[in-house]
């Protein structure tokens, strides 16, 4: 017998039809002898037709009272499974985030845990009783309704499976898995049975929409085993998990891209020490991220600055960089917008040498260009022109074995 | 500068445009150097909306779930309005019935309020902050939800202003105040300027939808001087008191009727000791509630023995009353469904003679038999033909004077 926490999505308790079908999970789990905890989201849409209201009634409503509206999207569906559960003749109870003892700090919409008591879970759980418990939501020490922003009901599961100790934390989603790529690029991608927290990290952050990083983060520092499920049909999913040697044995997880980038480049910037602190900082300070950067070799004092961006903050960032490049005598600031991240992924590059060489001439043979370069670990991305995102993924996929079923 | 409670029901926030002009009035009361506490309804129809998903996962929703889900509505509107007044600059703060200190016992759907502590109120009123509360809920000894059933956020508010010893306490809803009669059937009606607390709760009982009983008991209880007023135009209002001089110079205070009793006789009893315990007995056990009862004066040792009940109870009802009636040798049982009940309400009753016999008079006049009657203190019920109840209604409400503005 298990102690299992489970998380159904929004999409998994869009409607009664629908919860009904969570009711079923939960009874079978039961009938197999697990303990069971589980971790409900809003209805999906109820949070945007709440945040609309909002938007209605003030242009700029306030925090606090943003939390104290959209935390009710949860209350419905614990207070609607645990009824349906009950309806069944399952001893089933709801409890909101305060109510279970999810203790945050005061950053409104975007709290983080600070602690879990869990007093009342484990209460129920020596009863006999299945607690269903609001996501996404706690309290800070005034006692005031939090909300943990986007991702927040998989933190929550997260952060009960490492309060309790959990055997498993298995998210229920509309995917059936993390896939070694994105299927609908890449149609010969598989699901991964496993991959490490890390690699989980570094998808997560290239923007693999399966899970959020805060819930990934926390599940590595707690060693909590992560399932990622479909709640629509059976299978394994995906276990996200400490690395092992079977992983290792694969150079690379995944191939992944990204298209929200844009990229700057001053020419003509004068060469010396402190030049890229008075580019940068303005930059940090409008709270943009800057994703890459690369300067090329100084040619007679002068050299050239490219770096990324997020699309969304060009207009925000180019006059800026302008106001700079002005300052400190640059010649121009150009800026390319077709363009695309194509990334690779895997624990294995740490055993594997090599690994860049096999990317670099996989895309090169191809004849795709190669505009910026960054490296971690476990990681590799390079910027390519945007035409040839899929293909250069679809190259990757294939250049580094993905495409077939791993022995 | 007074310190003011003010309730909207579920009308008076209906739509952003309302809660906007809540919003409104709620400023022009600041305004005016009153300190404000404001207790608010869910949206009209929300509640509806979440019992009927509820009923749809679930034919018996679990009541403690029920609450969880119901209690929800408020926290919508508290929240809304608390942003719309930040919005204007309004230092205001929403709080749930749990934040307030309203403790109950654990009769879910229908729980009592226990004590009330308004800590957080005493704290933002000193801070200058408005309060804006939940109505409708509170928390029990477990710190589990609960609601407190129909008519709850009137409730709230009573039992916050008596906490806090408030100067009054405005329920704004649909209409504007108290009438003497229901304008609908009696279109020389008036409103009252005053009216006692006794008044208003047997008005409350005989149907008159404006108040809850209990809150206007609650109300008495403490002294809270509460005021009926319309939250869509301007005016005085009723308020609701305790009675003084002014309100002794009228006999009759108000008029009404109700039309959703049924009569039940049962012809033929044996007169002897007890049978009216062995008829209501198995009634009462079944949680109906008898309204009138008359017994007719003893022929031969046969009496019969005359109720009335609400007509949705009378299905179940019925079959009781027969079943004892085999058991007793009555000789038969008859319902009469088309029947109203017409009554006087006033606490000049106390002071003026012969109120009842120009009840009558009044009635015969018209030719509307009297079926049954029954007194208190400050009010004369008669059941008459259905068919007769407006003509009953406006033929009082003349004879007693009320068609004429009191001088």
């Amino acid at each position: 017998m298990a102690l299992i926490v489970q998380k159904y999505g929004g999409t998994s308790v869009g409607s009664v039809e629908r919860i009904h079908r969570v009711a079923d999970r939960v009874a079978e789990a039961r009938r197999q002898g697990h303990d069971l905890v589980v971790v409900l989201s809003a209805m999906r849409g109820e949070t945007d037709r709440l945040l609309q209201l909002a938007h209605e009634v003030t242009p700029a409503p306030d925090d606090r009272e943003l939390d104290m509206l959209l935390s009710t999207g949860e209350r419905v569906t614990i207070a609607l499974l645990a009824m349906d559960l009950r309806g069944r003749g399952i001893n089933a109870r709801s409890f909101t985030g305060r109510q279970v003892g999810i203790i945050t700090d005061s950053s409104h919409t975007k709290a983080r845990i600070a602690r879990v008591t869990a007093e009342r879970i484990r209460e129920a759980l020596a009863e006999g009783v299945i607690p269903i418990v609001a996501g996404f939501q706690g309290i800070n020490e005034r006692s005031d309704v939090t909300t943990l922003g986007r991702g927040g009901s998989d933190l929550t599961a997260v952060a009960l499976a490492a309060a309790l100790k959990a055997d498993e934390c298995v998210i229920f989603t509309d995917v059936d898995g993390v896939y070694t790529a994105d299927p609908n690029i890449v149609p010969t991608a598989r699901r991964l049975e496993k991959v490490s927290y890390e690699e989980m990290l570094e998808l997560a952050s290239l923007g693999t929409k399966v899970l959020q990083s805060r819930s990934v983060e926390f599940a590595a520092r707690f060693g909590v085993p992560l399932v990622v499920k479909s709640s629509f049909k059976e299978g394994q999913g995906t276990r996200v998990t400490t690395e092992d040697s079977d992983m290792e044995r694969m150079t690379v997880s995944g191939v992944t891209g990204d298209q929200n980038q844009a990229k700057i480049t001053i020419v003509g910037v004068p060469d010396r020490p402190g030049i890229a602190a008075r580019i940068f900082g303005p930059v940090a300070e409008a709270n943009i991220v800057v994703d890459m950067i690369i300067q090329n070799v100084s040619q007679a004092s002068l050299t050239d600055i490219s770096f990324t961006v997020p699309r969304v903050d060009l207009g925000k960032t180019v006059p800026l960089v302008q106001q700079v490049a002005k300052e400190i005598d640059a010649k121009s600031v150009e800026v390319r917008e077709e363009i695309a991240k194509v990334s690779i992924v895997g624990v294995g590059m740490r055993s594997h040498s090599g690994v860049a060489a096999r990317m670099f001439e996989a895309l090169s043979r191809e004849g795709i260009n190669i505009m910026m370069i960054s490296t971690s670990e476990i990681k590799i991305s390079c910027i390519v022109d945007k035409k040839y995102l899929e293909l250069a993924m679809r190259t990757l996929h294939a250049a580094f074995g993905l495409d077939e079923t791993p022995s």
